[in-house]
Parts: C-alpha cells; structure tokens; sequence
C-alpha cells in the first residue's frame, strides 16, 4: 500500500493507493471516522460499475449509507444539482456527522466536495476518486466547485477531505481518451518539478492503456499526488506558489472555452496547453530546441482531437482573459524556467506567443 | 477605540467598536488590506441610511466600490438570491483580490459571508455589522448561511472576514422590536459565562433604547464579543463547547419555526427560549427559585409578543428535532448549572420540560 501524507496547517488526512482498495474501503474510512451513516454521491456510469462494491465494504464495517446519483457529465456542476441534493439531504435528514463520500471523476469530487464543505456548514467528507484526472488531481488539495453559466469553477471552496482512497484498478473501466486526459496533469507535474517521473513517463507510458505494471502505475500516481502535496502543503489557498500547477491550463481553459467545453476533455486542452507553455518556454530562451522537442514528442505519442479551423489566436485571447485566477493585477502564466522547474510570469506578449504558437502547431 | 482580538488557529482579527467608526471605515479597512476595489452588499434599508456614508470613506482610502443591494428580509438569504449576486460579481468582473464588504444585519452578514467564501473559492471579507444582533452575536465566530426552502441556515461555511468594524450610533435608526432582538443574544452572554455582566444589564439595560451613555453601550457590546470570541477560539468549528451558545435557542427556534418566522424576530424567540432554560434549570435544581426569578425578571422588562394560543408541547417538541445542531446521537440541550455556567446535556424529558414551562408560562 503506498500512502502521502498531506500535511497542512490545521488538517492533514491520508492518500491511500493500491490495487483493490474500492473492496476494502469501509476499513480504512473506519479508521478516520466514528460515524455510522454516509451519503455516496455518484454519476450513473461510475454507480453502475462500482457503488454496489462500495457500499457493501461500508456495510461490512458497520456503516449504512444510501446512493444518490446525478446525471453523467459536466452539467452535473451546476446550482440546481446543488439544489437538489441540499434537499434530498435534508429529506433524508441527513445529520452532521453523517459522511459524504465522492465516488467519480473530477466533476463528482468537485459536487460532493462542495456539498460537505457547504451542507449543514460542512459534514466530513471522503474522496474515492474514479478517474486518471481525479486520482492525480483533484484529490489532492481540497478543491471544490461548481460551475456558474457564466463560467466554470466560479463557485467553490477549499475543503479537505477525511481520507482519499485510490484504486487504480478502477482505471480500466475507462474509455482511452478519460486516460489521455488524465495524463495531461501527469506529464505537467512531470514537467513543472521532476524530471525523474518524467524519464519513467517517457519508459512507460503504455501501462496506462495496457495495466501490464499496476506498481509502476500505482508508482506514478502516488509520486503525482506527492508533487502536487508538496506543493499545495506550502501554500493551501492557492495565493502564490501553488499557481504553477497550472501550468497549461491556461491555454488549456481558453481551448476549453473556445470550443464550448465539447470538444476537448480537460486533460486533452491541457496538453495542448502544455505544448504552449513548453514553446514559448523556448522562445523565452529558458529551455533549450531539444527540450521543447523532448516535452512535444512526449504529448504526441498521445491521440489528441486536432484544433478546430476556427481557433485563432483572437479568440483564444479572449478567453484567458477571463480565467478565474487573474487578479486585478493581471494574468499569471506558468513557463518553464528549466527542464523541472516552473516558474509565475506576467507578460505582455500573451497574444503574440498565442499567434506564434498556433503558426507553429498548424504548419 | 476598543478592540477585540479573535484568535483562531489559521486566522486572527479584530473587532473594533467606536462611535462614528462608519465614516473612518475606509482607514481600518486599508490597514488589514490592499485591496483596491470592493463590493458592498447590503440591504434597502440599510443602503439608504449608511451607504453613502460608507462608500465615500472607502473613496477616501483609494478603494473603489460598488453597492449591491438586496431587498430587505430573510427572503434573502435564499439559492435564488445567491445565484444573482454571483453573476453579478461575474458580470462585474470582480476578480478574487476584491473585498467584500457586508454593511446590515444578520441576513446580510450571513449571505455576504458565504457569498465571500464561496466566490472563486473565496475573496477577501470585511463586516460591518449595523444590527444590535449582528454586531454582537454573528460578527464573531465566522459562520455564514443561507436558508432552504426546508430550513434555516441549512447551508454555510465557516468563512472569517479580515476585521470587524462595529459603530454603537448606527443602532440609532433601529425599530425597538430590533434591539430587543439583539438584547435576547446580550442577556444570554450575561447567563452562560459572566455575571458581572448580568449586573449591568440589570442596571442599565435602558441605554440600548435611550442612548444616554455610548461608552457602556460600547462597553457591553464589547463584552458581548469577548464572551462569543473566548469560547470560539475554544472550538472555532462547533464541535462542543460552542454549543452553549445555542442557550435559548433550541425553544426559540422551534418557537420561530411554529409561528412560520413571522411573529417573533429571532432574538425574541431568543428571551422565551431564555426563560424556558431559565425554568428548567430551576426544576433541575441547578439555580435557585431566585436566580430564576432574577432572569425572568429582567427579561420581562423587555416587551416581547405574547405566545399564540396555537402554541403547544407537541408542535414544539417536534420542532426541536428539526434543530441542525442535532447529531445521530440525539439533541443536545444548554441549561445553567449555575448563574454564570452552562452546561450542554441531553434530556429524554424535554417534551415534558416545554409542557411545564407552557402551563407556567400562560398562566
């Protein structure tokens, strides 16, 4: 079993990885938590595959929980889902001390993670996350959100989950590109501060479509939520360092954007983003041609949708503009400083190095 | 200029109380932030009486602002308001180092607080409470909510803003029903921890309607705030201690949710809530026939409406269950095991508690 520590200021909690974890759930979250009741929020094809398991290893330990399902997909995020679990919760007259566990991808970690830090002003809350993107990502820091029609992730909070409990073996329920888009936060953690992970991505980057190495697959998740830890442990509310985790995302987000959030899965945008990054990473002159090339030829061994016709470097522009981590002092971009090593930079020039890039990527 | 500093774990801040300290905001707002744009949510009212006021002293301190207003009322603290206030940050484009600033009573304070938290996962939060209630009850402690349609408060964060600002003169524009309300919340301080207060409530319980003399008022609301910031320091997210500050709400909120939150205002609801604890305690045997008599005595010097005839054991014991402080372990109760001391207990008898206190109370 490989385990990370997250240690922040006033709450630390446990990722647990290992194949077949899911069936002996119910042990480890009795560890961390006395109560005897829980709500498993779910998406239909994750409840499908998986809740039955789930509930039965609670049951095992004691603990009696119910299913609540939303629909598959992004549009689950919003304010009237919200809405409509508040009241099931309250129908069922679900108690504070009452467990939410998340049981999906990014979108049900996001929901059932705003639901726990808001319901009854926050219930304990535990992540088993069902995703690549998630099992790296979103388990790891405490973020919450829900989408406004306006924009994505506009409303949300920071809450820690009780425990995190990853079994990579759910992964192979997943369709290919829920595994490429995944492995766009893997390469950029590989990217922003290890080049040790990213020597093992380049060996082994078929065990994530193959499972012919679960420990080394189980290796690079549990090193990813460690980067990601280390870096979240030093600054939790996301003032400063913690920003270079988006490190392409925000090409990836006005990508997103751009093409109506139905083109691009998140993970696949942030490759594009990547390459982005890495690119204009080289024409700053911080890494070298061969780098570049190295980080490109990395993301292309990856099936990506192609950009659309219609993207130009106006209209993604305009979409970073509105990202949600600009502060009245301008849009932070992440670069890379080295091979390893991210660093935050304001620049003028982010419309040029759009227009440059998109010369590039479409010769 | 007094001041109250609340000490918590991950955050500390002030309250500052002074007269005239509406028209200085702007000063004591810039000592604790760089921010140089705000939005001030407040209600009809509210705006109409201080507004200005307000946004002309942020003016003066460099900090531009913008008013939002609400309509007056807990109607208010609704999803449906909430979602508008959002796009309209959203249409503003209010980025995450604005202020949010919260000029009005409880209601503001409550949804201006979990706006500010829930807000691109939260912006930076400033109170300045314009109610009795609000300025000594929810300024301290951190807790914002918004109701649903099946309850009060059922939704919330803990969410800490960077200062309080309080001015004892804007209690002036209050309706007397408001500052009986607010008197329900001092009088329960006086009870659960400090008897010197007790004392001079009984003294000078006058000044809250006359104003004759603004350094006691000042003194008492200050108090207040350390009595609320000693025991939240104690345990900021309600796990015990905490609990005694529910005395005199179990009743009173049942009281509240019986007569459909339009007879009493909560404080009211508050005094009776008070007295039935007051009684109990007595029956107990915890305080003297006296000490009973002293707090009842004292609260009856406050006007409050009569209890309706429709009023009963059972439709108030069941509204007690529905109380969110209650846990799978049942509901726990605040009586006084002395003048001065509280105690939090659960009771199988309660039912029977309120059928006394009903036959007494109307006779």
């Amino acid at each position: 079993m490989k385990q990370v520590k997250i240690k922040l200021k006033n709450h630390s909690y446990n990722i647990l990885i290992e194949q077949g974890l899911l069936e002996q759930a119910g042990k480890y979250i009795s560890q961390v938590s006395s109560s005897n009741t829980a709500v498993v929020i779910s998406d239909k094809t994750v409840s499908g595959l998986y809740s039955q398991n789930l509930l039965q290893t609670l049951s095992r330990s004691g603990i009696t929980a119910e299913l609540l399902t939303v629909p598959d997909g992004e549009n689950s995020k919003s304010l009237s889902t919200l809405k409509e679990i508040y009241t099931t919760l309250i129908n069922h007259e679900v108690k504070r001390d009452s467990l939410i566990i998340a049981l999906g991808g990014g979108v049900i970690g996001d929901l059932a993670g705003f639901v726990a830090a808001t319901y009854l002003r926050g219930v304990p809350y535990i992540q088993v996350p069902t995703t690549l993107l998630a099992q790296v990502d979103s388990s790891v820091g405490g973020k919450t959100a829900i989408n406004h029609p306006l924009g994505k992730n506009l409303i949300g909070s920071f809450y820690q989950p009780l425990i995190v409990l990853i079994d990579p073996l759910v992964l192979k329920t997943l369709k290919r590109r829920e595994i490429n888009s995944g492995l766009g936060e893997v390469i950029k953690y590989s990217l922003i501060t290890d080049n040790n992970l990213l020597s093992i991505l380049e060996k082994n980057l078929n065990i994530f479509f193959t499972f012919s190495n679960v420990s080394i697959l189980s290796q690079v998740i549990s090193d990813c939520c460690c980067i990601k830890a280390s870096i979240v442990r030093k600054d939790e509310k996301e003032k400063n360092l913690r920003r270079i985790l988006n490190f392409g995302h925000t090409l990836g987000h006005a990508l997103e954007a751009v093409t109506d959030y139905s083109l691009f899965k998140h993970g696949e945008a942030v490759l594009y983003g990547i390459k982005w990054a890495a690119f204009v990473s080289n024409q700053k002159g911080f890494i070298s041609e061969s780098d570049f090339k190295r980080i490109e030829s990395l993301v292309q061994t990856i099936s990506l949708p192609s950009l659309p016709d219609k993207i130009n470097e106006n209209n993604l522009f305009e979409k970073t503009l509105i990202d949600k981590k600009q502060t009245q002092q301008g849009l932070n971009l992440v670069f890379l400083k080295a091979m390893g090593k991210a660093i935050i930079q304001k620049d003028d020039n982010l419309k040029n190095y759009i227009r440059d890039w998109l010369e590039y990527e479409k010769k």
